[in-house]
């Protein structure tokens, strides 16, 4: 990893992050609903084109975890300080997502906090975005991530 | 599928239903997180150790998926008549959810509407939860699954 080691304070509210881009194929839709979320329009072509969607669309799940590997990939995360989320303000799957569709990723930073009883303890409130070719935003997660302060050395 | 066609008239506020149970191994929490989210306390079980989770724990995106499964397994949603969902108003990851540790799955129906613009579309809104051996609540769910009613034929 050639990235930055990220603490806390070196978040900063405004702060925008691109963190790259991916193009789901029918195949890995299909594999990952299979398994996971297995609706109609998730797993089968045909039947998917009967279904209000008219197609293949991603499961939101599957989305939603590209979405959590580009905040490692794309340099917004580092693995040394990151320490997970308790959970999120906000998940949405705003359009529906088809194969073959660019997405690019891009986090905003909205504020930051240190803990005031572990000081070595730093919440980053942000929100991750998945945006489609036509410009409309698919996903949207506002969360706080747990990052260690400089003071967790 | 021996499970019933639920439509939205069929799920009633209050209603709850046990939904399976999952044990995550260790094999499994590591392969998920390699994938998709690799911190260490996911991938390594002597890095997490010196975590402060003193132990591997299972991504929350992992646990979030076992519970996606067991809506659709444990026969909560009918394939027939489930459309997916527009998004979360609450997801927490309140505990950590180690190996070997048996978590129930719940769904408790919170309250069911029609929409007045598509009288064939119902929100049947529900809290679902995972718990842990302990009787702790490890993940918690509260979303607006979109459910075909029976006007929809």
């Amino acid at each position: 990893m050639t990235a930055p080691i990220r603490y806390a304070e070196d978040y900063t509210p405004g702060q925008v992050f691109d963190v790259g881009s991916h193009a789901f194929t029918a195949e890995e839709i299909i594999a990952f609903s299979r398994e996971w979320d297995p609706h109609p329009f998730h797993i089968d072509e045909a039947a998917a084109k009967q279904t209000m969607f008219g197609g293949l669309i991603a499961s939101g799940w599957h989305t939603a975890l590209v979405m959590m590997r580009m905040l490692h990939q794309g340099g917004f995360l580092s693995l040394e300080t990151s320490i997970g989320s308790p959970g999120h303000e906000e998940l949405k799957w705003l359009r529906p997502v088809r194969p073959g569709e660019l997405l690019r990723g891009k986090v905003v930073v909205n504020h930051v906090k240190v803990s005031k009883s572990r000081p070595e303890l730093g919440f980053v409130n942000c929100t991750a975005t998945l945006t489609n070719p036509a410009g409309e935003v698919v996903y949207l997660l506002t969360s706080a991530a747990l990052i260690k302060t400089r003071a967790a050395g």
